[in-house]
């Protein structure tokens, strides 16, 4: 693979469906898909979108190789005539997408393509791929940020995390995200990610004794200096020898900012404990740092429980989401355009009502209130539907229509932006840095009860009128087969 | 990065450290490290060694680059000396590691590391990240295959990976442990991991009826023909207009070998109707393949009654091992080299019995009965211990150790081999073919009592007498600590 070049990650049936749809009709054909999720992992109240830098670079890369083209010859089953088309192949189509830190929703287009049957199938894959996993992670991110209540949290997962891209975008998303960095260096080098670290266990082992390694850790670093304090044991040996070689080395030059970092053991006692001896030793603003198997709940718990920690270092349990590893979105086909080039909309029915699609070439709003900015609803339309702000709007529930709001003194922002026009790039991606406070901003337009970690209010996720009634007709069609 | 350049791939700390080793008398010390693992995923009875090929790559390609020294420098922190010095860097030590496809237990080293400590300690984080990811997912791809009883496995999750690598190199743990292939193209493409694929529900929806849409694909792809037939009603529509076209199209040029595949609904009903179906209409040759949400626990379920199914897709469930997506492979210091080169153990306490380490260069002997082949029991020993085979051998349990067996009539292998000696390659990886074959061959001469998804017995990880005594010595000097 050329570096950046992911047109080969891709699933086989795409090819074998390219393939297929380049000796048929189906060749020229303008077709509508959206990208979505059914469910926000850890049943939380909203997912963080993010991934899109990279579908964008992966747009903008896509070409079959001579290397591709030869190996796709010898796999055998493709057409020479596609085979030759492959060597000129480019996405000439129209991507739509929520930007990156953006607030998400069940059931809602995140990302919508409009382009030729052939492409806009191929890129299902990479584009899933990518929305997927870094939006899962800084949704796990985003909670675990928002449980530390201020606190810094930084991102130390990439020995667990599966490979390296896991690793290097998951440090990404979990920036985008709120973290204030992670141990990743490549991450900071490709993504400016800031990267920090100091010792791990091994430093303190190297030499004679804990105090020499915390002594010549402040020699040589006196203004980044967090002394891991649990090689041995933590408040008899650890926290006094940090105390040490604090006041031999760093108060003579003084400095008074440093940190002890504790990974093991009970960290509300430890931390207890630990703050006591160093206020004690007149180190007030030595801060303490925790880590070790540490997630939105415990850190919730640890808080509770009035542990006292400053910030947190976060592993395995953010860079995988091990308590949920896998966002779901989905990438569905919405309408097709007939010979005149009128839209026609597609609908995938399923037994399981939840697993029925939205049709349609659509446009999401955004509604917030006037007064206080807060996000009341999202109401998916048709792509040319206008909602005017200046009259009430009735809203309601898709499944439960008796459920009904009217809504006065709102403002109404369409959820996703131009991305790619006819297969040029139309959108300015934002710095990471951007992106962070662009997704804090927006997370704090959502109501607390959206915020919770067990069982959040639903966010309305609502239908036009006019898209409603397309869908039930679409439904009444294919009913015959249920 | 460069392509295969995976350097900056590194936690910060790797680098204070060893920028901290460089200004000291630790700079030229030999060190001693060790991989392990403490507890299977899933409480299985054993895991799947992969990643290593990843690593030896990895090992190959360390190297600074002048972007990567600029950026270092930019950092600040680091001395002139030690970036002239990362100009220069290598790997001048040696690796040994069990080969991949070879089942592993906790507690006992699958890669050991022998170089000078900056070099030892600085890829930890790659060798840690590469050999936790695969061996992660090939030990959930295992446990997969084994549930489906010789029924063919593919892997189908790409678009729920954590990443790129997630897909690409998942995908080639899953078939080194056992899947027949993958959906994922590049996969093929790179590693030889044998990739196929047919249609999406998209393909059904692109036509005027599913008729037409199957009838199309069965004369694109007579040869390869897998219909989905789930997108409107299986039961119905798919399974019918699927025989139709099988029927129309394939049995008239005498071809019989074709395929349905499920997606939704309840497997064991519909695989059952279906191949009923399928037989009334003569197509007994025809397979159902089945997917959606699938893992050893449903697969089993599936098979227990009696469901109709051929070969499985597994996706999401083993991509990302969902149910427990993290190895917690750790890598820790066992022993330094004094100024003489005398090797002297090292140990890292802790309160929790569980976290002590196991000290020294060690030497890991497998156990097998002499008539079945079976594995007994592996033995880890300091790494000069020779064992006597002609003679019984008294096996004791490390943690209780009135419990003792004394085997007779048994065959030791060496269960890591050199990879690296001296920073040179000593090793020749085999075929990925070649390491699926051997995994097999491996697992076979397990019992099938450590097979058992739960509570399977547990897998004898002895100490050498000479190894547990050192032990027991160091923990005796430490013990002031806890």
């Amino acid at each position: 693979m050329k570096p950046g070049n992911y047109t080969m990650l891709c699933d086989f049936y795409e090819l074998t469906m390219a393939n297929g749809y380049f000796q048929t009709e189906i060749r020229d054909r303008v077709t509508y898909f959206d990208v979505f999720f059914r469910k926000v992992p850890d049943n939380g109240g909203f997912a963080i979108a993010a991934g899109l830098e990279q579908v964008i670079d992966y747009i903008q890369n896509l070409e079959f190789t001579k290397e591709d083209i030869a190996y796709l010859r010898g796999k055998g089953g493709f057409s020479e005539e596609f085979l030759e088309y492959l060597k000129q192949f480019r996405f000439t189509g129209d991507i739509y997408a929520v930007p990156e830190g953006t607030p998400i929703f069940p059931g809602e287009p995140i990302l919508m393509v409009r382009a030729p049957a052939i492409e806009a199938q191929f890129i299902e894959t990479f584009v899933l791929l990518t929305i997927n996993h870094q939006s899962l992670i800084a949704t796990k991110a985003n909670r675990i940020v928002r449980a530390a209540e201020g606190r810094p949290v930084s991102e130390f997962g990439s020995r667990r995390a599966q490979g390296a891209d896991g690793a290097i975008l998951g440090a990404r998303a979990s920036y985008i995200a709120g973290c204030i960095g992670s141990a990743c260096t490549v991450a900071d080098q490709l993504y400016e990610v800031p990267a920090g670290g100091t010792m791990a266990h091994s430093w303190v082992q190297m030499f004679e004794d804990e105090y020499t390694a915390f002594k010549t850790y402040c020699e040589l670093y006196p203004h980044n200096c967090t002394l891991l304090v649990d090689t041995y044991n933590v408040l008899k040996s650890g926290v006094p020898n940090a105390i040490r070689a604090f006041q031999e080395i760093l108060i003579p030059q003084g400095i008074t900012k440093c940190a002890i970092r504790l990974d093991s053991g009970d960290l509300t006692y430890l931390s207890r404990k630990a703050r006591k001896m160093l206020d004690a030793a007149g180190l007030k603003e030595c801060k303490i740092v925790a880590s070790n198997s540490l997630d939105e709940y415990l850190i919730r718990d640890l808080l509770l429980q009035d542990a006292q920690i400053d910030s947190f270092g976060v592993g395995e349990r953010m860079i995988t989401s091990k308590s949920e590893p896998v966002f779901g979105g989905v990438y569905k086909l919405a309408a097709i355009e007939d010979d005149q080039g009128k839209i026609v909309p597609k609908i995938k029915v399923s037994e399981n009502p939840s697993k029925i699609t939205n049709p349609h070439f659509k446009r999401v709003y955004r509604l917030f209130e006037k007064g206080n900015g807060k996000a009341i609803a999202d109401l998916i339309c048709i792509h040319d539907e206008v909602i005017d702000v200046t009259k009430p709007l009735e809203l309601f529930d898709p499944d439960a229509v008796w459920k009904r709001a009217t809504i006065t003194k709102f403002v109404a922002k369409d959820l996703l932006v131009p991305i790619f026009k006819q297969g040029k790039l139309v959108y300015s991606s934002p710095s990471i840095h951007e992106i962070r406070k662009y997704c804090q901003d927006q997370v704090a337009l959502l109501w607390e009860e959206v915020k919770r970690f067990e069982n959040p209010h639903t966010y309305y996720v609502d239908l036009s009128r006019k898209l409603w009634n397309i869908k039930q007709e679409l439904l009444a069609e294919s009913g015959s087969f249920l």
